[in-house]
């Protein structure tokens, strides 16, 4: 792996080191989990190229990178067994490819929007949350983190 | 195409009816221009059978609707000439399927939010884009459209 070959923006957040949360990555592309999240196993895969949009990639990266979501895509819902998965790649703020897979539950914040809409909760319904939100980060985050890591590596 | 073959819900309104704004349709998938919506050249691509998810689908039939978005993706981009296109598959209101493709404008409402956050224009932001939106709506979108019409049927 040699990042330094490929393309890269010094202005860029996503070109830099890997950031904290990163459970694996190649020459291609990073899997992160996004640890400051109020939704549990909420995952980003970043591709390493400084390119903005799927269309900037071959058909092969393509079909590399949607592999690399499908597998997470499949791990988060067995394990985490959330009620939807949200799949985006926005890259407004940050024109550099990276795809957000959310797992979403009825009573999460935002539900039934995205979770860039405005938080729904009252405070009995915000409690009730963070007691489930709590529950899945320590019992079934740190399984799905590693079943990440150990499909990724071919484990 | 016999869609009474494919497994539908009664109660989804994606099962229904091709909805306004069809512009291609197979056994498969719906390409639909999205008429009523603020941004221009905002596109949704519906999946005939009612699935929620992308791993509910084969490796095929991923692919197939894969390919479907990146042949709108590269038609937006050449010729609406966005700042930058959004992909989204979410289905919190409607778990069946589907995915927004949206182009996106620095000057847009919610730039550089997704386009599910809040408003962000005052008056004067809110008029200069509705001049610019209303020049891309009638000058550049019904090239968008027929582009897209001609580019899936293969003329």
């Amino acid at each position: 792996m040699n990042p330094a070959a490929s393309p890269s923006d010094p202005a860029c957040p996503l070109c830099g080191p890997a950031p904290a949360g990163l459970l694996w990555e190649d020459a291609r592309l990073r899997v992160i989990h996004v640890d400051d999240s109020p939704f549990p196993g909420y995952i980003r895969i970043i591709w390493r190229r400084h390119v903005a949009e799927m269309t900037d990639l071959s058909p092969a990266q393509r079909g590399n990178l949607m592999q690399a979501i499908y597998q997470v895509e499949a791990l988060q819902r067995q394990i985490l067994q959330p009620d939807k998965i949200n799949l985006a790649s926005l890259g407004n703020q940050v024109p550099h490819l990276h795809w957000h897979l959310i797992p979403r539950w009825h009573a999460d914040p935002c539900f039934p929007d995205a979770i860039w809409a405005p938080n729904r909760h009252d405070p009995v319904q915000q409690a009730a949350w963070q007691r489930q939100a709590h529950a899945l980060t320590t019992q079934r985050v740190p399984l799905l983190r590693k079943a990440i890591t150990d499909a990724f590596e071919g484990v």
